[in-house]
């Protein structure tokens, strides 16, 4: 699980024009009047989870990493924005020597967080900083709702792996970031070799219906497939009928069928009758991998079926109904002058009509009651009260422009198997509530 | 809108990773079997609309092209799945050579859809076919899903600009796609630079809260947009008070005001209320802009409110709560042997339990009624009939490989119009309801 290997299939020079255009004519503007170098923090948070969800989850912050590392402007940008009229010259100039050089901390990859949470902290002087707006949260939201998704599908799962198959359900790159989210939030593997590639995820596959079809016959598709991928390969039972598939597929792999696949029906009657069948044609290690449309709420119904593995495509990269996250990236504090050391002032917009924002820069903890189970996300400005002191969430990601964090996507699937579990647990429950934790504001945030 | 532009941002040098791991090894099984060679047709299509929805709308076949024109398996890429054991050593070899030599016709983008249209038509041998499956559908999924919102969305807007502001909620990637097939749905300008600059689409966007917060007052932060940007610039006026901002804005920028943009709040009540003040004030040409989780239903709540453009984001990109197409990719026929001569023959899955296909090679035209308006979208295998052979919809888009339609996004745009216009009039209520046109089967089809 290395993020290390980059270039191949997909190589971004540049990060830069993921960027909406105001941020740049923002920035052009506060150049003039000079403002543009005041020190400012923006927050990344979320006034609310999706509808019934218990908790959220963080997913995407090593991407983040990269995409700020690589937002650099190169002359073919600069000449486009000046073309279309975006920019002027001194903002050319500025943008030309361009790299982040400011701080950024927030909660790490994997960590659950509810409303309020200040998930992540950019400071810097403005113009460093607004420019990143639209980058960040198209990660961040994208990411950690896949992750919620995939969450909540792996504790219906309990132990079976989940197997991510979603690709062809989104865009060609979003499939890769959804991939990595999945494993992150719990998957085991996925079919997407991009992903595999990128990432270092385990990938699967074996066959579709085309290859039984392209066959003159179901037995010399199963044939072929064996002699090609061995027995151990996992064969799919439901081109034709069922039954008979099941009883060829043994006949031909021998007792050493890996695995049957089913990709329609009712997955529940089915998986009993061709587990029995397995047992009694004495493949009883064949394993049975099912992939038909699956969400959480399947896969939970099928806790008591025999079946050895789940495949989910559709709902798992579409976020389970919740495709994005609601996080925004919301100016917090700014210096009143230029210098690097002057104090930095909390804002916040005020307009009545909803949409409101916590100012100050922010600390967060997980509050746990006498039992160690959590029961309040506590958020605050100013000094973090001594008993919170190190039940701290959040962790420096990049200091000075320079990333401190880089870390393997096992480090936070781990991180975040130990973060649910930390929840009241209730957080596991799949019906619709409210989140698990509520969020005590503390200090002047309060 | 010109779609030659490439390279930066994102440059894919090979999209050939974007495949499921299945589809390599059915090519290796079937070139080992001696079947990889067998001439195949692969069909997408799709058994169901999204719930309620009247039409599709195919977007994505120019960036297919550009998909299957890139699909290439460099020698980093053969080493990846050979460390793997994806492949063996034959179809290392076939594969170092690789490049699509079939043909591909299809509905042309901009085209509707309904449940059983031949969307695209993919012919070759089944190992260079099979191979395209996830990519073809990632692209048109994606795509597609947000053309049909975006097509909603411009149906309720009437004469009114919509502007794609979506990047923040979806890949960062996703959203240069979302932004492109919003455009052929109807939208008039994004946000994304990526767009602009990849695609041509016009880019707009002056400033967010944060500048307004920047800055020690908010008539600073107007001036400094002002004098910036000119006093044709969009001053957003719910930072603090609306009612004093709009005022504000009119006194710093004059009655040239270009517009305001109202981002929160009840945007019925407030429209009328700002229209009216800046009409008091003078500024009569002063647009008024609206950008608050828009999706048609609102927008269409808003046609008789003084509004000039919407701002939409979230709901566009995410499909108005269809984030993908459910179209798939199936065999559909195949010869029985190797020879480039062998006739084609007519396949299916054939299992209970739903997700049937329809064998054959098919053909699609829309049948007229006396007025001239669309009564039957009529799906054939063989030949067409006399008097629908100059509706049919498909076109040649590749042959022997080779790209024979590329066009730009305002052809497929202004196709969008046009095809939307021939459907009876019940297409373009928002409310749920059938597929406006049924689907009638004919041939062997039938």
């Amino acid at each position: 699980m290395d993020e290390a290997r980059s270039g191949l299939p997909v190589m971004v020079p540049s990060t830069a024009l993921f960027t909406d255009q105001y941020e740049l004519t923002m920035l052009r503007a506060a150049l003039r009047a000079g403002t543009a170098h005041r020190r400012s923090a923006f927050e990344v948070f979320t006034r609310r989870l999706p509808e019934g969800r218990r908790y959220g989850v963080v997913a995407g912050t090593g991407r983040v990493l990269d995409a700020v590392e690589n937002f650099r402007f190169e002359p073919e940008i600069l000449d486009f924005l000046d073309e279309r009229g975006i920019i002027d010259g001194p903002t050319r100039d500025w943008l030309a020597d361009y790299r982040f050089t400011g701080d950024i901390h927030g909660y790490p990859e994997g960590e659950v967080y509810f409303p309020g949470s200040p998930i992540m902290t950019v400071e810097g002087t403005f113009g460093e900083c607004v420019l990143l707006e639209t980058v960040i949260l198209s990660i961040l939201n994208h990411d950690s709702a896949v992750a919620a998704a995939a969450s909540r599908m792996a504790v219906a799962a309990q132990d079976r792996p989940l197997i991510e198959m979603g690709a062809r359900r989104t865009h060609e790159l979003s499939a890769v970031a959804a991939a990595r989210a999945a494993y992150i939030g719990g998957f085991s593997s996925t079919s997407d070799l991009a992903a595999g590639f990128r990432y270092g995820i385990p990938t699967v596959g074996t066959s579709a219906h085309a290859f039984t079809l392209l066959h003159d016959s179901e037995r010399k598709a199963f044939t072929a497939q064996v002699e090609s991928l061995g027995a151990g390969t996992t064969l799919l039972v439901d081109t034709y009928d069922v039954t008979e598939a099941v009883r060829t597929a043994v006949e031909v792999a021998g007792p050493d069928l890996g695995a049957v696949r089913i990709d329609s029906g009712d997955l529940l009657v089915v998986a009993h009758r061709v587990r029995q069948q397995l047992d009694e044609l004495g493949a009883r290690d064949a394993r049975i991998v099912v992939t038909s449309d699956l969400d959480e709420y399947a896969i939970a119904s099928l806790a008591a079926a025999p079946v050895d593995a789940y495949g989910v495509g559709t709902r798992l990269v579409t976020g389970s109904g919740h495709p994005t996250c609601s996080m925004v990236y919301k100016l917090v504090a700014r210096a009143s002058d230029e210098g690097p050391d002057t104090p930095m002032v909390p804002v916040a917009k005020k307009s009545l009509g909803g949409k409101l924002s916590v100012a100050g820069v922010k600390w967060a903890a997980r509050r746990p009651d006498r039992y160690g189970v959590a029961e309040a996300e506590v958020v605050g400005t100013g000094p973090v009260p001594e008993e919170l002191a190190d039940r701290q969430i959040a962790v420096p990601l990049m200091r000075g422009g320079r990333t401190l964090a880089r870390e393997r996507l096992d480090v936070a699937r781990d991180r975040h198997v130990r973060a649910r579990a930390g929840l009241p647990l209730s957080a596991t429950q799949l019906s619709r509530g409210e989140p698990v934790l509520p969020t005590r504001y503390t200090g002047t945030a309060a």
